[in-house]
């Protein structure tokens, strides 16, 4: 493998989807999900242990496959992009049930433990094929724009979308007390009865029947779907101004395309 | 870091250390084992979510470190070694409850997810200090022996040593249906009333007051504790035995020691 370098582009992507798998399978275990794009994540099916053990496999798997690809410069770029991952990870697990952490406080923990794996696969892209500076860092900060667009869209539908169109739970979050942006924002500007509901739900974690449908019900009343979707459009506008020092081609449109879809999606 | 070669071996045993207690972190997980080292594990303390990340952390923060040393091969012999951690703790997962393996699939295991990492932090201390072919594989082949050597007793000591020598609960093991080496000898020797008594524990997990006790009788009566010591200390000897390319040194004699010291402990 990754003999004739040309091709080091093919098993570098299954690096970064093998680091994405691993985080998928950690986080569920995590998270406790019992849902993983629309059927039951690997922890239901085969328990919390195959899950770890798995994911710790794909994690290296993708070190040795970098090996092979022998550029020091791509282990450079995915061994920091996985470390600020699991930073990330750890800081939103410091940030559950805390509702007096800042806008900005959520905008990091989105950036590291998602933007930039997006920003890694999409700046080793132009590393792997040669190009300037110039070129691999619009790549990066496409991606990493484009990432931080995504997951804020992510955090969102877990209020907004339904469970047959999520593929997962709609709650979860919720029921876990992470302190999402849209969560965020709705207990900022509320009054203090609601600021109450959302501490007994998200610090407390005490939820009783028909509380997610009024947090729901809360986000609409102040706009907060719009607010957020609109945040994301700006954050993915950005990503796509990066590539205007490519010329309009097949690629550059498929590259916009699916940032434009991450914010037009409804799971 | 790493800026000067000669002081590699500094940050890469800290990458060693770092891969061992990743692995211990998520162990700890795995196995839902509330002591280490005789005091509270991370995931009694912090929860399973804190330990499954950290180690995830710990894991990419030590290729971070291998990366700033700069050395391809290190990376290829520490990779190598993590996927094969990974492997070697999935194949003792899939073993778990079965009496049907042989001996060698049980030290297949056992050289997988320890041996492979004492192999892996020999070998690169004369990578980095550009040894020559033999000398890393006698320090690789060391390595893997005392691995092997230091599991066996660790295996043992789970049914010999008191909690208080050993730092974590006596019978862990048998408690969670691991077929370790002293388990698979007593059981393939045993009377067809002790092998239904070992199916009854280890394979269907049906453990009642005084089966401890009943199965760590049954491996005295049969000399098992002796024969997995023996065993320990042939892979010991076999250990000493590649330091014999190097001159009698206070270095050697503490490569010696160590090895050594893992067959005679009590913990």
């Amino acid at each position: 493998m990754c003999g004739y370098r040309g091709d080091n582009h093919i098993p570098l992507a299954a690096c970064v989807e093998f680091i994405h798998t691993a985080t998928l399978l950690h986080d569920d275990v995590v998270d406790d999900s019992s849902l993983r794009r629309g059927i039951e994540s690997a922890n239901a099916v085969w328990g919390n242990q195959a899950s770890v053990l798995v994911g710790d496999f794909l994690f290296s798997r993708s070190f040795q496959i970098m090996v092979e690809c022998g550029s020091l410069q791509v282990l450079e770029i995915l061994s920091n992009a996985s470390a600020v991952i699991a930073e990330g990870e750890v800081q939103q697990l410091a940030n559950t049930n805390d509702l007096s952490i800042s806008k900005s406080d959520c905008l990091a923990v989105i950036t590291a433990k998602t933007a930039q794996l997006f920003a890694a696969a999409c700046q080793i892209g132009a590393v792997v094929a040669d190009q300037p500076r110039p070129i691999s860092q619009a790549l990066e900060h496409f991606g990493l724009n484009f990432g931080i667009g995504f997951q804020l869209i992510d955090d969102l539908i877990d209020y907004s979308a339904s469970d047959k169109t999520i593929g997962k739970k709609v709650g979860d979050d919720f029921r876990e007390g992470k302190v999402t942006l849209p969560v965020l924002l709705t207990y900022q500007k509320g009054s203090k009865d609601e600021q109450e509901f959302w501490k007994r739900t998200i610090e407390h974690g005490v939820i009783q029947e028909g509380d997610l449908e009024f947090a729901i019900k809360t986000m609409k009343k102040q706009n907060i779907f719009a607010e957020v979707k609109l945040l994301a459009q700006n954050y993915i506008s950005t990503a796509c101004d990066q590539l205007t020092c490519f010329p309009e081609s097949k690629t550059r449109k498929a590259l916009e395309d699916a940032a434009n879809f991450s914010v037009a999606r409804l799971y």
